[in-house]
């Protein structure tokens, strides 16, 4: 696969973003969904910041309060044997299998650029935590445009689990909460960009307990607010570069051949690559192809290393003509773009 | 609380119930939904049958094959190391957290009776697995009544998760398959019996991985085919009977001070008992008052005792009155049922 990474890769890093308050920083920008509006490309970043840390034998967990509006900061001391803080992401009860507190913070906030390789980035969040369903925040979102109205979905974190959250807006400057689309435990939600035979459709990647495998799913909706006769889509294949989890990507592409998803895949390993799926046009519940081998894997040195090394996710593209431009989230850290040729991909699976 | 507790319980037992193979066994007929169909009180009786076991060596899981519309019985040695026999309900590979087979299948059958007391059984299942998210069973139907349409809804068993599966029948002969209506990890759904506002109302049962215990949430729908709007209802409590695990239990009862709910609940230790919220009328996403005590525990024989012991588990009630005619699965084994007083409950509860 001839992948063109672009000369300005990481197109956004930690570093160019101000954090939103003074006594934090930023140490994540990516993971970023991606629209065109008017005549730029808006990249929604996932920023994850955390308090700043003036004592290394303590760690904070900032949790956003529904009442009051404001972040309530944990403090847990690093030798608390009641906890384990080995993943540097979450904190855990010792003895729990779930995680207890995350030790950042994530909203979305835009950046835009004329030519898609330079961006500037908004002063303040666009979407921030706002309800019981988003406390430990909200991350990882897609935009899927219908007319002049921008679908944004994304996880939301609480004590209550994870699950997806919808909101609209038409000038990216306000916007609409429809609440929680998809319940616990789901994410990597995509909502196709048109109705199919008259029906709404969105792959969505439920995570359960006691049986099945973080795996794709399909789902239809005449409002986009109500979702059901969910199906399973595909799922984990043994002993390939997708046996640990998947979920998708980036928003289907229309193409003569069929809905084109770009999805991630993690090994047991969590070395996360991007992957494609070929789905019928007229029914997209049914699978025509998926990829044998990636379509990117982490080899640049910003996808290899950073917060979570061996990371490349992305959440949305843009496509001209043949030319797919794949912007993704590297290593938990930072945003680039690689293009990619759609004929070669589709070639790739039939 | 004053329960009355019948005569004749247990109402339904395993030897009650002829199997629907001749080489197979009823080890359960238990958590059956009820309805009022002309003169009759119907319970859905989830009947659970496992090959009958020659050889005291081995374990059976039986699996429905959506191709073939058959069963594939597959054998298991006791001695086998690689697998984990101790739950007699599943079998785990050793070292997963997940379970990978079911040792018994578990369908839905038709129990008629006049007064209530005295049930007469069909000879042959009403709703079998019939699609390839049902493979390992279906288990634990409602049945909500809208005009003359019954919607019957259950947790369907597969490889891919547990997720809820709705139906629709207007004479228990016959019925028309809706699909998967909530998703993995997902059960004890309860549909609420009227439009509230305009928008059909459901209680589900999540079970996320990452975060979030099993909890009992509420969904908002317009035609009970999708389902969105999710909240948070109410959660596990502390020190409690009900601090292991709940789920709705019947369908919601309009009463004058709000919807009653009658809920199960389990302590950590896994003893199942039932106990009552009330939901404003105008809103059920709002909580009015819960139970601080159980409204039934287990306490007679056929509850202590049985495949399962120490489980009371209510899928449906018939009220007449005052009168709460409570039917319930005990022990994971057989049905009974108990009276009690609609304005006790209500009174403990404010």
């Amino acid at each position: 696969m001839n992948v063109y990474r672009y000369e300005e890769n990481p197109l956004v890093t930690p570093s160019d973003v101000k954090p939103h308050r003074e006594d934090f920083e930023v140490i994540g920008t990516f993971n970023a969904g991606i629209a065109t509006y008017k005549d730029e490309v808006i990249m929604l970043l996932r920023v994850a910041e955390r308090p700043i840390s003036t004592n290394s034998e303590k760690v904070k967990s900032p949790v956003f309060d529904p009442e009051t509006k404001q972040l309530k900061i944990h403090e847990f001391e690093l030798s608390d044997p009641a906890y384990d803080f080995s993943d540097p992401r979450i904190i855990v009860e010792q003895g729990k299998d779930q995680f207890s507190y995350l030790t950042s913070l994530s909203y979305l906030r835009i950046a835009r650029s004329k030519d898609g390789r330079h961006f500037t980035i908004d002063d303040d969040p666009f979407i921030y935590p706002s309800t019981n369903l988003e406390t430990y925040g909200i991350e990882d979102p897609r935009i899927t445009q219908m007319g002049e109205t921008y679908y944004i979905y994304f996880s939301a974190i609480s004590p209550s689990g994870v699950g997806e959250v919808l909101v609209s807006t038409t000038d990216f400057e306000s916007y609409e909460h429809h609440g929680m689309i998809f319940c616990p435990e789901n994410k990597d939600v995509l909502i196709f960009p048109e109705k199919i035979n008259g029906k709404y459709y969105a792959l969505h990647r439920p995570v359960p307990k006691s049986k099945g495998d973080p795996e794709i799913w399909i789902a239809e909706s005449d409002n986009l607010l109500y979702w059901g006769n969910h199906k399973h889509l595909i799922g984990l294949r043994d002993g390939m570069w997708d046996d640990g989890r998947i979920g998708g990507g980036a928003v289907p592409i229309k193409t003569d051949h069929g809905w084109l998803e770009l999805y991630h895949g993690a090994s047991k390993e969590n070395r996360y690559c991007m992957g494609a799926v070929l789905l019928d046009l007229q029914d997209p519940s049914q699978v025509i192809a998926r990829s044998k081998t990636p379509i990117l894997e982490p080899e640049a040195s910003y996808e290899v290393e950073g917060f979570f090394g061996n990371v490349v996710f992305s959440c949305g593209t843009v496509v001209e003509g043949d030319v797919i431009k794949m912007y993704y989230g590297v290593a938990d850290t930072s945003m680039a773009c690689a293009e990619l040729s759609l004929k070669e991909i589709l070639a790739s699976l039939v």
